[in-house]
């Protein structure tokens, strides 16, 4: 199958373009080496050691993963200096511990002072707890507010902690994704980066030093000069960027590595649609009501809108008028542009990996948790 | 780990109760034997041979399937009369032939004359194309539309075709799923019903009889007498049902089989929030906009809604007034009832299978297509 064309393959696939995956790792590689800022890879979005491999320029170091199962994966691969950058739940707390006695340098994170208790009550057999606070910076999800005097009495107890290291302050800015261009995504990565730097002045004035992270492909991608100030950045979706960072402002269409073929299934002329073989079990409902053209972006097509699916099935209709369906017989490929590459991936137990259309091999990502 | 209690589990976790599974299969199995009509249960909701053996008593035989893979799966595993029930696509032609020369009755589905040229360009080495006739009866997604002329003519391609045999006509009347209520549910079963017979009349007129088949979990689960005129019907997603159905009306909430379970992981007084982990990798965006209770029901909680997910993270709110933390500490199991169980299983690479909330196995299910 290596060498052949990628409509060989039956449908529905997800193909990943490893030119534009290698293009997209460099630039933000050499943008953050440019900055001198640390970059360190989020696995999130992929979950393989073969993408791992090119984000990280092949050190198998320095990443962040959002599951315990990609941490156990990619330590199980060579991995090493993994940041598990999730609040660490009280169920995994024992598997933390494994991990970090096992790896040179495994982290956590958290944003209550029951989750410090929790690892308190399970000191490490050899070394430290590598811990980052997070910080919730304006976006709504996990973390401690900037604000609330808790968030520095937090830090300080970890701080001084026995058995535990304050290693960071971490800040996701996943709040880019409500931007339109790259003047909003610059004024909310300006408010975070402004709101973490405040927060680690703060921490030195009562002594304490240490990193500093916010991630997000939308800021990491279009940065702001603040930015440099930081330690660390953390994005993972740019590597193969979708079209909602397209329309973000993060990426141009063209940049987006990651496609769905589709067929098409079946011609409803009654309903002026035609059916495609992919439903959301291979694209995902990510993506409601966003786009002009629904669900997604079937390349070459702007004419065509993918507007609604069922398990297996997708409709698509014209944007306007009646469909010729001479343009479309049954079997014909149509190439879909996922809106949330992140969701599409999830959907996937494999993804086909081509160069300028020909396959060179598969990736298979880890799941659960 | 069999044996113990479901909450020894790591979350977010999908766990099935084994006796409701068991009892939703025996009722559907009764109701049709009853009306003395064959059931053909739908595998796509769970994609496991247990629960294809819990779903055809242990006989292997005669079960209905949405992907290809789904077809290989159960044929690898013993199982043998399998419908393949999706357009026949151009690109599995030859892997429909090689199975239908495996199995002593593999049968697939069409709705359109140059999918009929397709079988007819890769006759069989032995036996004949079993074919059923999609018929979309104002469902409104694949199928021939009933009313159409060319829908007696395609049954009469097929009827006439060297190599090939009609087996039937097959309709899914899955716009049940916009039903509330039983009458409403009768209503759509009973045009289906009336649409199919009509067809089978206008068969009978030019000489042809064959099989009839309807589906859709709320018509079977709430059928009307005509149905009993049906040679087969194919509901699947009854093995376990979902908040959905209930709503639908083809269940009570009691009848639901699946869970997800979940754990609080933070705490976000600012916002008046709780997080779980419980995001849409381990539920799917399903049910959004559905239900007053957000993207879900939380058991035992009618006071808190599923207001968002992202990749890992669930934010939860009460419906009205102030959280008390101190009730939900981190920690602190929340068992999610899935709006959609196909959705939410399709998330799963496991599923944890329990008895009175004592672990008794797991089934993993297979993916892809």
């Amino acid at each position: 199958m290596e060498g052949d064309p990628i409509s060989s393959l039956c449908s529905p696939a997800m193909v990943v373009d490893v030119d534009k995956v290698k293009r997209n790792a460099e630039k933000m590689r050499e943008r953050w080496s440019n900055l001198g800022v640390t970059l360190r890879p989020h696995m999130k979005t992929h979950k393989t050691i073969e993408c791992g491999d090119i984000m990280t320029a092949g050190s198998r170091r320095c990443i962040v993963v959002s599951t315990l199962a990609e941490a156990c994966f990619y330590a199980d691969h060579g991995y090493d200096d993994i940041l598990y950058a999730y609040s660490v739940p009280f169920d995994k707390v024992e598997q933390c511990a494994v991990l970090a006695e096992r790896l040179s340098l495994f982290q956590v994170l958290l944003d209550h002072r029951d989750a410090l208790d929790q690892l308190r009550k399970r000191p490490l057999t050899r070394g430290l707890w590598h811990v980052w606070l997070k910080l919730d910076c304006a976006n709504g999800r996990a973390g401690v507010l900037h604000s609330e005097p808790e968030a520095l009495r937090l830090a300080q107890a970890i701080f001084e902690s026995e058995g535990v290291e304050l290693t960071g302050v971490y800040a996701h800015c996943g709040n880019t994704y409500s931007c339109k261009g790259v003047e909003q995504i610059h004024s909310v990565a300006q408010e975070t980066t402004t709101l973490v730097l405040q927060f680690m002045e703060k921490l030195k004035a009562v002594g304490i030093t240490c990193k500093s992270s916010i991630g997000s492909t939308p800021s990491c991608s279009q940065p702001i000069s603040d930015m440099a100030k930081l330690s660390e950045v953390h994005p993972g979706n740019y590597v193969f960027y979708d079209v909602q960072q397209s329309v973000i402002g993060s990426c141009s269409l063209e940049d987006v590595a990651v496609r769905v073929l589709s067929r098409v299934i079946g011609h409803c002329p009654h309903r002026n649609q035609l059916l495609i073989d992919c439903g959301w079990t291979a694209l995902s409902l990510d993506g409601a009501g966003k786009l002009p053209t629904g669900f997604a972006v079937i390349e070459g097509h702007p004419e065509l809108r993918l507007l609604s699916m069922t398990q297996e099935h997708g409709r698509v209709e014209p944007l306007l008028g009646q469909l010729d369906y001479s343009q479309y017989p049954l079997g014909t490929l149509l190439t879909i542009i996922p809106y949330h590459a992140c969701a599409t991936a999830m959907m996937h137990p494999v993804y086909y990996i081509h160069s300028a259309g020909r396959l060179v091999g598969k990736w298979i990502p880890t799941r659960g948790w």
